[in-house]
């Protein structure tokens, strides 16, 4: 195992089931990390019997990479609490427990969201102050400074929730992407305060009274207008929307073979329309922390290939430099300081 | 005024007020509509001096068109009901009588979405068995057999509304779209039953108990996936949905320029843009009617110039052909039949 002398280590608890394909990409995926990474470790958390058939398909002698045998995987179609009772020694929460016990820095996981979530808040537990985590983040190529927020776990969301996940979009927004004092706005169907559902109607006077930065109401265009930094509603919508652009960047590239393959070649054709998939599909590619449990765990998509799982790895690495937990931290400090939460 | 002697004539109540350009655009948006349609006559509502102005400019001796004066204006930003108190000789509201009264066979207006759904309830009143107008209808290029009810008129539905909604829908692709059999589906964040809202799973048991050809949830990207030809959810996610897909498609635009200019000449990028364009914004361009008042209303968007106008009173003209209006009414007379709805 190499440590290199200056750089501090950086130990990831890779969920090596996780996904559609387990070991399969998960491990090819890690190697391709390491690759790039020099101070990195991974710890791949699984099955014993199809990792190591995995791993004697590669060199791994002198790499840094460990094993922590692990029983089970969490299915997508299973219910997670109930599933995570039934298998507690499962790859995902033995992963947990590496980070709670200090034996990682960080949880990288391609497997079921919800299961990972569960595992992180019996695990890890929540930041104070907040009743779910949540998932956020910058979903789309063409807007890669806006920061959504909820992307998909909580679906009715009561308008504090909804305004603690604005803070943590904040934290997001400031040290991911730099921007100093991120705009907050509510999604809803027109600008003004008295449109919308009742969900948007309440959480605007609340938003309105916190200490954020918020900008008002936008609407489904104005992921592209540059009006806001943080954009805020619940993850019935955020899902929706994230899975929308997914299928519309997927439905775009074949649109635009056709409308290119008579007047390019098919290399340029090619080059297009990955691209553009590329920038649509974004979550795909890079992963995304979740927000708002007291550890840093990385979630990226099921679907992922070896190319997504080193992805999610390498954006975990760069969360975790920037130390994008104690960010979130401060700011749901800052929220209880005001005192809204309590109104 | 000329009367063409096989083709029944169709008559058009325009709202020549409405939208962000009035009369500077619906005027010649009409005068492009009688180019390309010798059986239509068009009757112009509107304040008597913009309206002459504008027709001063123009050649209209021997055209199809009539003037009907009426007095104001509802602009986007009043509240619709309040304002059609305020204003009952407004531009919408006559169109409205116009129809109502025989003299009409069909309104279109770019004007405040709002307010003409308000005037249609108040002037035609709902089809037998519905609580609340909506707007549905397929708005994506890239999706074009696929309809969405509600896209934006209601937020906050009650299952109940939503299983109307749905019937509209089902009359829309069966005689708009010519699908037999339309699946029907509401959008969810999972396939599940158990996933999504409290909304879509208390509608669940609704759709599947009524005659409609229920096929259970869909996600976002089924958009694209051919699942289901009717996708349903209520009017705050609509609204979201159609403005994000116009906002991706706008900003795709300048992203596949740069992409392509480098390696093709400027005419054949403008077309391979202006074509995406209108691909993701296909309500900008051809309008769609309301679903669920009696009588065939057609909705422009607000930014329509005479283009869009020309499009809406062109759609307006398919509607009217295949008897919309009555495939709405009987639906609903099914699901009214079938007892659904008084559970």
């Amino acid at each position: 195992m190499s440590v290199n002398g200056n750089i501090a280590r950086v130990r990831v608890a890779l969920d090596a089931m996780g996904g559609d394909f387990g070991p399969r990409e998960t491990v090819p995926g890690a190697l391709a990390a390491l690759d790039a990474h020099p101070n990195l470790h991974v710890t791949l958390v699984g099955d014993p019997d199809p990792l190591a058939a995995e791993l004697s398909r590669h060199d791994t002698a002198h790499r840094p990479i460990a094993v922590v045998p692990s029983e089970g995987k969490i299915a997508d179609d299973e219910h997670p609490i109930a599933a995570l009772r039934r298998k507690p020694r499962s790859s995902i929460v033995t992963a947990m427990q590496l980070l709670r016990q200090g034996e990682a820095d960080l949880v990288v996981s391609v497997g079921s969201t919800g299961a990972t979530m569960a595992a992180a808040v019996m695990t890890l537990g929540l930041l104070d102050g907040l009743e779910r985590p949540c998932i956020g983040g910058n979903f789309l190529g063409l807007a890669p400074n806006t920061t959504l927020v909820d992307l998909g776990s909580n679906v009715d969301c009561r308008p504090s929730l909804l305004l603690s996940f604005a803070a943590l979009g904040v934290a997001f927004s400031r040290r991911r992407l730099g921007i100093a004092n991120p705009r907050v706005a509510l999604l809803s169907v027109g600008e003004e305060a008295a449109k919308g559902s009742r969900q948007v109607q309440e959480s605007h006077a609340l938003f309105r009274d916190s200490h954020l930065n918020f900008v008002g109401n936008v609407e489904g265009m104005d992921f592209f207008t540059d009006k806001a930094d943080v954009i805020v509603c619940d993850g019935f919508i955020g899902n929706i929307l994230i899975k929308f652009a997914e299928g519309l960047g997927s439905a775009l590239g074949p649109y635009l073979h056709r409308q290119l393959a008579a007047i390019l070649p098919g290399d340029a054709v090619r080059e297009v329309t990955e691209a553009l998939w590329t920038t649509t599909n974004l979550a795909r590619t890079m992963g995304g922390p979740l927000f708002g449990v007291a550890g840093l765990v990385m979630i990226g998509h099921g679907s992922s290939t070896a190319d997504g799982v080193a992805g999610a790895i390498n954006t975990g690495l760069l969360c975790h430099r920037i130390e994008l937990a104690a960010g979130f931290r401060q700011e749901l400090a800052e929220l209880r300081r005001t005192g809204v939460l309590e109104a």
